[in-house]
């Protein structure tokens, strides 16, 4: 069977051709498009979450699955620094499921949305072989958004939390890293309930120059190559400085590649002029921040410094990319 | 295997604990919901084309399928009497599909889009094992939407066009019908090149009282429960008066319940205050309408009329429910 065109090859092609009107002001290519309203602009982003793709019923709860499905919108209006309003869903429904199933997966998923204070106003079901959560999401631009496009050379690059966390836990679900106790815990929430940074992001949004940031969900390198592609810039980050949890170090040590390369962590990565103290940013958040690294000139590409100084480029085309390596099928 | 939950019923439970903010003018249960703006209300509703429950590669172009997808959406906006537009898309992909026909798949979809008026904006792309199309689109309220709860008794129901063809069309497609020429062609293009109503739904929602209206998506019968239970009432159609197109009389003769029970013509369906000729009201909307019965206490429930002035209820629970009766697989 021929593999699928790969994600961003379509993506490419859907983007070349669009026409847009006046009415959008950001189209594909970032977290969120933004779109001309009177008063403020408006964002509009969609995900989907299906089955053995992005998650497998035995890894959690459906009440974890239907409050995640909002959680990856949510964390791109986060992005954007935007506020989440309303959203509607799509529910594809594969036989063998039950009423409770369902009742659970929805609690998960409007208890996420009153915690947002998101108004869930309507969606669609549909038969499949597949069950798939797919979720289109509004929210309000108070203020200024954050893109992807806003990169110059010099900003310096930070993500908060910790990255590498949600990538282990999926390891550790799948059988290919073993984890005990608090660590394995940690980890495996850390994939089955992220949390979006809407506070952070909507601060972050406050500052001037307006930060370009992205939220991580591909994996820091693939992700932040998307800033990099956007804004025509390179940048080099210093691999040591990665912050990595206690739970991510008591299971793979000091072997970062991935906190490198694993998604889906929903963490924010920022670019700032320099200025900034991480401290400052933490309290300013209320999340901790670390520098990892510095926007430079396109020409450097994205490079990785390691303790003793030396540069390499990220190994692969680094990043956790669902058609070119999705999660082994276990059907 | 047990059969998953009815699609109804998940839309019950789905609705019963909502709590919606100020910001919702018009929740889940309607075609789309309606949002407070500054300015005037906004539109929004999704809809998926989900591989072998909703189409089969085979049956048409690539071209076809991205259009049509796009076009289940904005009937959802015309039957709101709305302007639509934004859209997003999530696209799941399955092996086996080359870039060439995502490309038509596109330029369909873009094709459509453009003609709409409308802006696709984003998308999300996944693997999958079935291909599914899924859109959320944004539209705007120009003076008042048409909703499904504001039939009253004494009002009488029209349709738009003629009905009962893309159901026609789709068991032409199965093999369970047999038709030629010219009447298989429309027929299947009834199916596979469905027109959304934008124009005539725009012009209906400027009468006063505002109609009650729906698309007819499902089929008529059902897509009149949808009124009739929001709107709390009951109607009789008269079954002789269901407007059909000359290639399926020419395919089925006087056989309708195709007319009464399949989906996916997307006509619209509305209740007026006694008064409106059909003659007028195709002159004014630019397209053929049909009284075909009036709403009456809810008592009654929804019953049928025939030529002799017989009243009976619908064949079965009619329509066209994609969860309760699939289009078989032919994988």
């Amino acid at each position: 069977m021929k593999p699928p065109p790969g994600e961003f090859e379509l993506i490419d092609r859907l983007c070349a051709d669009l026409r847009l009107s006046r009415r959008t002001l950001v189209g594909p290519g970032d977290d969120c498009a933004v779109i001309r309203r009177p008063g403020s602009p408006q964002l509009f982003t969609i995900d989907s979450l299906v089955e053995d793709v992005h998650f497998k019923l035995a890894w959690g709860t459906p009440r974890q699955l239907g409050a995640r499905a909002l959680a990856v919108n949510l964390s791109d209006i986060a992005a954007m620094g935007g506020v989440p309003t309303t959203c509607v869903v799509n529910l594809a429904v594969r036989p063998g499921l039950t009423m409770a199933f369902f009742d659970r997966l929805y609690e998960g998923l409007t208890g996420a949305a009153a915690k947002a204070d998101v108004d869930l106003v309507g969606g669609n079901i549909t038969s499949a072989d597949q069950l798939a959560i797919t979720i289109a999401l509004l929210g309000d631009v108070r203020g200024a958004a954050m893109r992807r496009d806003r990169a110059r050379p010099g900003d310096e690059i930070f993500v908060t939390g910790t990255v590498g966390d949600a990538a282990a836990g999926l390891r550790i679900l799948d059988g290919k890293l073993s984890a005990r106790g608090a660590a394995r815990k940690f980890l495996v929430a850390r994939l089955l309930e992220p949390t979006a940074r809407l506070a952070a992001g909507q601060k972050l949004a406050r500052l001037r120059p307006v930060p370009a940031a992205i939220d991580l969900s591909d994996g820091l390198c693939q992700d932040l190559g998307h800033i990099l592609e956007r804004s025509g810039v390179g940048a080099e980050i210093d691999i040591e400085t990665i912050p990595l949890s206690a739970a991510y170090r008591a299971v793979l040590g000091d072997n970062r590649e991935l906190a490198l390369s694993g998604g889906e962590d929903y963490e924010l990565l920022f670019c700032l002029k320099p200025g900034y103290s991480e401290a400052r940013l933490a309290r300013y958040l209320g999340v901790a921040v670390r520098r990892i690294g510095r926007i430079v000139a396109r020409e450097h590409g994205l490079m990785l410094r390691d303790r003793h100084g030396r540069l390499r480029p990220p190994a692969g085309l680094a990043g956790w990319n669902h058609l070119r390596a999705p999660v082994e099928r276990g059907k």
